[in-house]
């Protein structure tokens, strides 16, 4: 059965059974039921101890009830839940709401009894929503199973933010402020401990239902990560998807040998992956609700050049700092304003009016000069986005003019935002704003993050369609012989590994290099001289080196997996020439008695280092990242991630987020080629797909740009 | 008369005048003397033509009023105000509010208004606070002349905090908001345009005020910065001085063609010097408020360690995440608890409970559960500040969890601070809080960020703890000779800029260098060959060099202060030997056939590179900027800000604001002379101050560590 379909008897039942309904309204039984009375639905209160509950008989037993219910709440104890539910199964009950915690989250035997409700959703191809769940709550469809206190009337029955929340407690708290404050909620689902029902199953249903525009998680876990990713993607060309993910500061890798899992820590890693996938995120209850709610009422920016229009100064100042202040979510700039919006401002206002962006009409402006200036700022080409900084307090300015916004908004294609607040009046004055359908919010920070969610839900647009138009190309010319050469090579390694026992069954420098090649990844001509294993006792050969078109000068490593800090160990030599290189090679011999030496040509090249790595994150695997290289690395941090395998274009992307992506255009005069090194980023990362599991981590450190070609000049590889 | 003790009458006169004082309370001038009925004071309205208001007996005019009046209100236009003053000064009085707006800020002959306005006060010695101006409330003195609505009533009579605001607007709405959510207000000052009155009379009046303990600020302006900086930075060592300065991200710095110039803004300069002084800076309304009431409700914190304890286990998991994150104002940590703290805990609630931090005793906790949670935590060595994650939608927890929190908060030093919401119940709930004495608020993020306020007090303290400490230590060892080597430097220059026609006064490298070098910066040694003006046509030669201990490897550089970036042009050649340097001499030679040339030693070095640099902001004066030096100095705006001069602990702190900062520990093993550059920092800001006005920009870029010492490599000087 689909599972899309059969969602819908959960959301919207008709007849429903509420197990461990109450007469008292202290009791979870008894609010549950009482907030069902206004939902027009069959209700069926089971209670062996009760006879009439707010006028409706109560069913003694669930064996007495009739067979089509489709919904059962259960609102009694853990303890009791597994034997309810396994007797409505017997009654052929398809869909469940489990309230009570006191499951898993308690560990011990709450465990336990999560694992029988789980077998029996799996058995029996039934649905769990919970257990410790919060409920549902459908404003238009008069269903409200949510046993704590939510200001439901104040939520508009129009509403289109679906709302997935898994704690209990942001989620009430979310839900209050919502509707404290005006939110068109189409649905409030509480997941709960997930035994069955996820987030990749309401994703799915809030996709295809047509009263939602914007859906919006709140999960602290997401375990089939990948497939929710994927999900997500394809639901945001259509509906943004907003997540408030918590636990973002912790770092889910321990293996941190190389630089890149340094780096990483799980929240670089789903940060890049929710950029990837359309996903905007967010960081606490507040900001969930400010993002869905503008993202529902409004239409993406058409461009980032914010004009501001306001009758307070001093607030057109700060909003400025604001919108001028860097933020990774988007950037937004100033617009400038053309001559004649200028002139027309200052026609439909004073003499004195600073015309300039931010434009303050000042406390002597009127509802009519508001109007007409805003008018005027809609109409200027240069301006994407307005914020109305609009004050009550001003005499001649009423409270016509939230119909007066709310009318522009109504004709205009351009995003107009709001930001109001009086003391005592404020949640009031953004609620009327609301139900005049003006997204408004109480703080100048506030107000411009939400344009920020709008510019961000145009790059995700224009993301979407790069890669639609690109749809056909191969991300790289894939040679089909690479799969064969990634064998031979592991085959090889596996060889060599069968006489070497050092027990790192890693490759070596040389070998990773030759894997990076297969894959189009340059590297420096070289020459591996052995002294462990199989390949011990080769004497340095001049002659071996000029045929392998290997010239000074040279540089000497030493070429061992086993030693990570090369550096550190003066285990690399740089400038050797013809007539040093015996000496060096012999010093460097010394110093490492049983390990291999490889002989390198020494690159020359413009412009910083830059790092490429891999990274396997627990629950998303291959995460690819690039970065600045060199000895700065780890202080500057400054890396952008995606998940394995991603695409040229995301590449692209990726070299943009880096601060130091204005290279590129300009390194003293010369350019570095940016396609060519998102074409190595998109190489890379499709090797470590190829490579599979047992790719735990991979650093090419540097890579560098030398006569038009990008070259790996270190590569570390490191198998599970 | 001293102005500090003029102003007491200013803000709690006897006898209050109102010029303009209406019946109509559509009217300025009938609020202003409606709020003053409550004030106790003896009131004199001034109309022609009224004869009874509020049932007080009008003066016709000012001539008709009293000898002894404190206070003039004026309310009227501002036309007609200046004249008002004049008759008023007749009246020997002392102290005046303007209210009306249309002086400089409508620009044309309101700007010719406010000049009499302030040629009066100077002339006659009076004390005007406005034009433009809000007016004063203090709610402990029963003084209210705001005649906008601000919530008066809901303030605390016992509060704390001086707010003097320069903005109407953004004033009342903080007002609004503090009067909503509970706020110890002290006293609320409007300068509007600061005709006469300004920030520094109010800092230095509520300096001394016992009633205040935390002074607050919205500047747009601050004209005498030097000398608010200064008291600011003795008013802060008893007393928290926060500063909202709006117009952050505007450059107002137009000389650029230094890399200081174009890392400065006028932003980083203020931001530097408000850590200098002792300043916390907030960005806007919200902030503000968030920031002084913190301050004023709570010493500062021992630590930075940071217990958290919720019974909504979600929201304790967003907190640490905001904890946790990068933070420019003040980094926190997650406290890691004792074993015993732990386990008292665990016993005080339940066998299931996450005893780490962050500590979520659950939905099912109960008040005593919380507070035998709490006293375990403030209890813990290892905890510096608590915030309590307080909502009571948990059965077991009742609003009686306020007066227990508040309990604990009188009995402990550790700070507490309440994160708290629900619904419309937000600002109520607050309220409540603060009239039990607890400092809460309504987000995740706010809470966490007033605890950063209380670690960045704590910060300030130390600074000011360690100034006191070195108080007798000189910055550096001062040579008396400076001074007069400086003067002889000067001449040199000026005379041989007498023979050169190129317009550009500035010295060259060398003679940069040689400046520096009197300040005891170490530079490489070098001596510049002579083809322009008066050191024309002297030849290279190699025997001058060996006696001024230059050795190879020689670098050469064109030496011309007309040319800013040598090495986009070629005009500096590494690597020099005693063969190849005639060649390359020669080379250097044709490529800047007019140009002195400069040939140094080479230094090798271990490190980064770094920028030392001079910008004269024109507010501020000259400030000093360290920062991340070589190739990415503009891309990763790696720096830190003083004014100059500053103190080699002040240059400490610069260092430790760096991102690069941690490279000093341990750079591949070596560790650079922080002191040692902290110094050399210190010496530059000396040079700069002694050089006066006259010195625009300098860029000491880059300055190496090499052998122990710090090396400044290049040196550029823009005078004025």
């Amino acid at each position: 059965m689909d599972k899309i379909k059969s969602l819908k008897k959960l959301l919207d039942p008709k007849k429903i059974a509420v197990i461990g309904a109450s007469r008292s309204e202290d009791k979870v039984g008894g609010i549950v039921f009482k907030r069902l009375l206004n939902s027009r639905r069959r209700l069926f209160p089971v209670n062996p101890k009760e006879i009439v509950i707010q006028g409706y008989k109560v069913t003694p037993d669930i064996n007495s009830l009739p067979e089509d219910i489709d919904l059962a709440i259960i609102t009694i104890s853990a303890k009791a839940c597994v034997k309810a539910v396994e007797m409505c199964i017997d009654k052929n009950i398809q869909h469940y709401i489990i309230v009570a915690g006191g499951f898993a989250e308690v560990g011990g035997t709450g465990i336990e009894l999560e694992n029988s409700l789980k077998q029996l959703a799996k058995k029996h191809s039934i649905n769990i929503l919970g257990p410790n769940s919060l409920g549902i709550f459908l404003p238009d469809e008069n269903i409200d199973t949510i046993f704590v206190e939510h200001g439901d009337q104040a939520l508009d029955r129009n509403g289109q933010v679906a709302c997935i929340v898994q704690s209990g407690s942001v989620g009430v708290e979310a839900l209050g402020y919502a509707a404290n404050t005006g939110f068109g909620m189409r649905a409030f689902v509480g997941l709960g401990n997930k035994c069955d029902l996820d987030e990749i199953d309401f994703l799915q249903y809030f996709a295809q239902d047509k009263k939602t525009n914007c859906i919006g998680f709140y999960l602290e876990n997401i375990e089939r990560g990948r497939e929710f990713l994927e999900l997500a993607k394809e639901v945001a060309k259509d509906k943004p998807v907003v997540v408030l993910k918590a636990g973002r500061t912790k770092t889910a890798i321990n293996a941190v040998s190389s630089h890149t899992g340094k780096l990483a820590g799980s929240d670089n890693v789903i940060n890049g992956a929710f950029k990837q996938f359309g996903i905007q995120r967010v960081y606490d209850d507040e900001e969930f609700c400010d993002a869905t709610k503008v993202l529902s009422m409004l239409k993406e920016a058409p461009g980032n050049r914010v004009a501001v229009l306001t009758a307070a100064g001093g607030y057109g100042v700060i909003c400025t700092d604001f919108i001028e202040k860097k933020d990774n979510r988007a950037a937004l700039t100033m617009a400038k304003l053309s001559e004649n919006t200028k002139k027309q401002i200052k026609d439909a206002t004073f003499s004195f009016t600073a015309c300039e962006n931010p434009v303050d009409i000042t406390a002597s402006a009127d509802d009519l000069m508001f109007s007409l200036s805003l008018d005027a700022l809609i109409a200027d080409d240069g301006v994407d986005i307005i914020i109305c900084i609009a004050f009550f307090a001003p005499p001649g300015i009423t409270e016509n003019l939230i119909d007066i916004i709310a009318e522009k908004i109504k004709q205009s294609s351009k995003p107009v935002i709001v930001f109001t607040k009086y003391g005592p009046f404020t949640d009031n004055s953004i609620k009327n704003l609301f139900y005049a359908k003006v997204a408004a919010y109480p703080s100048v920070g506030r107000a411009v993050r939400a344009a920020r969610f709008l510019v961000e839900r145009t790059r995700i647009g224009q993301q979407f369609e790069n890669m639609l138009q690109n749809e056909h190309l191969p991300a790289f010319c894939v040679d089909h012989k690479i799969k064969d050469n990634l064998k031979s090579w592991l085959d090889t390694l596996a060889e060599k590994n069968g006489t070497d026992n050092s027990g790192n069954n890693d490759p070596d420098e040389f070998d990773a290099k030759k894997l990076v090649n297969l894959y189009s990844i340059k590297v420096p001509a070289g020459k591996r001289f052995g002294f462990s294993g199989k390949l011990s006792n080769e004497k340095l050969d001049i002659d071996q080196l000029d045929s392998a078109n290997i010239n000074p000068p040279y540089v000497l490593k030493v070429c061992s997996p086993k030693i990570l800090h090369k550096t550190e160990l003066q285990g690399v030599l740089l400038n050797s020439d013809k007539g040093s290189i015996k000496d060096n090679f012999e010093k460097m011999q010394k110093r490492f008695p049983n390990e291999n030496i490889l002989v390198e040509n020494q690159t020359d090249f413009m412009g910083p280092e830059f790092i490429i790595g891999i990274i396997k994150d627990p629950a998303l695997g291959h995460a690819i990242m690039v970065g600045a290289g060199g000895v700065l690395t780890e202080i500057y941090k400054d890396t952008s991630f995606r998940l394995a395998p991603c695409s040229v274009d995301q590449a692209m992307e990726m070299i943009d987020e880096l601060a130091l992506s204005p290279i590129f255009d300009d390194f003293r005069g010369i350019t570095l080629d940016k396609l060519k090194f998102a074409k190595t980023i998109s190489q890379v990362s499709e090797l470590a797909n190829d490579l599979g599991d047992k790719l735990s981590q991979l650093d090419i450190n540097p890579i560098v740009y030398s006569n038009g070609e990008w070259i790996a000049l270190d590569v570390k590889i490191m198998f599970e």
